[in-house]
C-alpha cells in the first residue's frame, strides 16, 4: 500500500520517498499493479505508468471510497519525555483506529518541543501498514489552558490517576458518539488542571485500577471506545 | 517500588541491580522507607537497614497480600522480527494485566532465538512501574505443534487475519473465565496451523476489521479480555 497526498483526474505522482520504496524496496516495474490510499477516505487501484526516482507516475484504474468513522475519537495527550513512547502511541492508535490527535503541553509536561514532521511520518507509515483509507489528523501542539476551552461536539473526558474513585471510561462513555479524551504527562495533570477541565465540561475518568504509562493510557482509552462501538447494545 | 525475588522472615536483601538503583538513582539512606513487591502476590513495606552495593538489607515492617486474578489471561505469541516490538508488547500487557506469556515459534516465524533473561527484565521493570504484586510468568519458547496439544483450563482462541469472517473475541469470550489466546507472527499463522489449532479445540477469532501488527494484536486481545471482566453483566 502506498500513500499519495492527492489524486487529480486519472493519475497521480508518488512522492520521492514513496517512489524510492516502489523502485528500490519492492522493485516494481512499469505496468505493475499498485494500491494507494490518499488518507482522506479513498483507496485507489492503479498501475505504474512511469518509473522515476523523483516521482513515479501512477495511472488510476479504480477508486473505492471509505466513509469516515461516524463516531470519531480525538485524543489530546501530553507527549512523553522519551519520544519513542509517543511515536509508539501514534502507531498503535492508528492501527486500532483514531481520527484526531492533539499533543498537549501541561503543567507537569517534561517535553515542550515536538518535531511534527517526523510524527506525521509515523502516522503515514502506520496508516499504510494497517491498510487504512483515513490518515489521523495530527494537530499543532496546544497549551492545556487554551485547548480545553475550545468547542467540541461529543463527550469530553479527562483521564486522571490521582484519586482513584472516578468511574471507568467504559461506564461513562455513551456508545455511538464522538469523544475527546485528555491524557496527562508522566507526572499526571495538576489538581488545578483537573479543576479547570471539569469547569469546561470534562468528566474525570479512570482507565482501571492499573497504573498505566501515558502512552499506554492513550492506547487503552482509544481501544476502549473503539471496542464499545463494536459491541452489541 | 523495588522488586525482590524472595523474602524470608522479616528481612530481605536487594539484588545488585536494585541496590544500585536504591543507592545511585534514588540516593536512599539507611533508615529510609522502602516499598517492595515479590512478584508472587505480596507488597512489602520496610526500611533500609543497611546500604551495600552488593545487596542492601531491608527490614520488613508490613506485608499486604494481593489475591491472584481469578480469570488469568495467557497469551502465546510469535516473537516479532524486531525485538523492540516484542519487548513493547511485554511492557504493555504487564501494565494492562496479564498472568502468563509463551513465546511461540510458528511456520512463518521470522525470529527463532530469544534472550529470555532480557525479556524477564522488561517484565520486572513494568511490574514495578505499574505497581503490581504479580509478575507475569514468561514461559520457555514453545513450538506451535507441541504447544497447542497441551492441557489448558479455560477458553482457547486463535487470532487469525486471513479470512475475516470470524467472530470477534469480545463476542466469543465468556466473561469471568480464564483464557488462552494465540497470536501469530508477521506472516500470520499458516492454514495448516489454524487447522491443527481448531482440531485441538481452539476457536478462531478476529480482533476487529483493522489489520494489526503482531504486538498490537497481543495488546488488544489482552485489553479486550481485561475490559470485559470489568464490565457489568
Amino acid at each position: 500500500m502506498f500513500y499519495v497526498s492527492g489524486v487529480e483526474g486519472n493519475s497521480c505522482v508518488l512522492s520521492e520517498e514513496e517512489s524510492w520504496h516502489c523502485m528500490k524496496v519492492l522493485r516494481l516495474s512499469e505496468g505493475d499493479a499498485i494500491d494507494l490510499t490518499d488518507g482522506t477516505g479513498n483507496f485507489y487501484h492503479g498501475r505504474l505508468a512511469r518509473i522515476h526516482h523523483k516521482g513515479c507516475l501512477v495511472e488510476i484504474l479504480s477508486v473505492k471510497a471509505v466513509p469516515p468513522n461516524p463516531w470519531p475519537i480525538h485524543i489530546a495527550i501530553a507527549p512523553t519525555k522519551n519520544i519513542d513512547r509517543f511515536e509508539w502511541f501514534l502507531e498503535k492508535v492508528t492501527e486500532i483506529g483514531i481520527e484526531e490527535i492533539t499533543p498537549l503541553f501541561c503543567e507537569h509536561s517534561e517535553r515542550e518541543v515536538l518535531k511534527l514532521q517526523r510524527l506525521e511520518k509515523v502516522l503515514v507509515s502506520a496508516t499504510k501498514q494497517s491498510l487504512k483509507a483515513w490518515l489521523p489528523i495530527l494537530n499543532e501542539p496546544a497549551r492545556f489552558r487554551d485547548f480545553i476551552t475550545g468547542n467540541f461536539a461529543g463527550q469530553k473526558f479527562i483521564g486522571y490517576c490521582e484519586t482513584g474513585d472516578e468511574s471507568e471510561l467504559h461506564d461513562l462513555y455513551r456508545e455511538k458518539s464522538s469523544a475527546l479524551v485528555l491524557i496527562g504527562p508522566e507526572g499526571d495533570f495538576s489538581k488545578n488542571e483537573v479543576a479547570m477541565a471539569i469547569k469546561s465540561g470534562f468528566t474525570p475518568i479512570s482507565l482501571g485500577s492499573s497504573r498505566l504509562r501515558t502512552e499506554t493510557a492513550g492506547i487503552v482509552a482509544c481501544h476502549t471506545i473503539s471496542l464499545l462501538n463494536r459491541m452489541p447494545g
